[in-house]
């Protein structure tokens, strides 16, 4: 089974070092993680430009059985676009989608919000979600429906410590085996 | 053709009124909007919680011929999770994405960035993607593949104006002509 890596560190100064990181745990379980930067085969001709990692991306994704994503809050109160956009198109190819996240609190709690009747509003005024969820509905709905999990637990090296990652790959790899 | 119309407008206090308007300029340009809010057919039953809301949201989505997606930044440097993961939802479909955003300056620009030799990094040390994009490139290399068109202008109010969504809408309806 292989399972496509999503998350921001990407970003990290040597995201292959951390993916191959992701890797040796995969493999203990038996599964083959695919990180997002990993040269795709065939690989596109042309300058290493952002349409292609775009699409090696997406190419990566197709050849993949299931998602691990690291919705961990990313440059605000929710989970990075690009790992978001992801974890949708993978859901949309009917792919389980697994999930986890070092700020382990509600949602709710991470945006300052008021009480305003039955909903809580930030300072816009646009209602904050309050179901007890650690991320956007849809996300943690795509995440439910297809039979996968979102763990949350706090780590205080929130983009290199991989033990929740591991428990994650350990859960994705007896659902999958189930599925 | 019936278009998807994704954005954190949802969370507005009278979501049902912005999303009557976006319904009504797609309507000037021969498109049916699908507001995410829209009571699906058939109506699950049972309790409007979460699990419904995002079973409503796939429904729509898998029904729609395209989709036009407000990425604005919503509580932080990029869009909304949410947002994000419908457009890749979309995109996997194979189904025509369009964009618009209120903040038209450049993703690097909008985060507190040094330059680390060829990279930007943030203050934890993650690079800053700098493409002269106004999102994430998964986002505007998914909007890019699918023919579609990111557009950018600046807005008062973020939330409510709908003379950039209408500019895109109608774009979107002329590509989808083409299409």
């Amino acid at each position: 089974m292989r399972i496509y890596l999503a998350g921001p560190e990407v970003f990290l100064p040597d995201p292959a070092a951390l993916g191959a990181a992701k890797k040796a745990i995969c493999i203990r379980h038996g599964l083959t993680g695919i990180f997002p930067i990993d040269p795709p085969t065939p690989m596109p001709s042309g300058p290493p430009d952002w349409r292609r990692i775009h699409a090696a991306c997406e190419m990566h994704m197709r050849n993949c059985d299931a998602l691990v994503a690291n919705l961990t809050p990313f440059r605000g109160a929710g989970a990075d676009p690009g790992t978001a956009f992801e974890l949708g198109y993978m859901r949309a190819l009917g792919r389980p989608v697994f999930g986890y996240t070092h700020a382990p609190g509600d949602y709710r709690l991470r945006v300052e919000a008021g009480r305003d009747g039955a909903a809580w509003r930030d300072a816009e005024g646009l209602e904050v979600e309050d179901f007890g969820l650690a991320e956007n509905l849809m996300l943690e709905g795509a995440i439910a429906a297809s039979g996968g999990v979102l763990l949350r637990a706090a780590a205080p090296l929130a983009w290199t410590d991989l033990s929740l990652f591991e428990t994650c790959v350990a859960q994705a790899a007896r659902g999958l085996t189930a599925l």
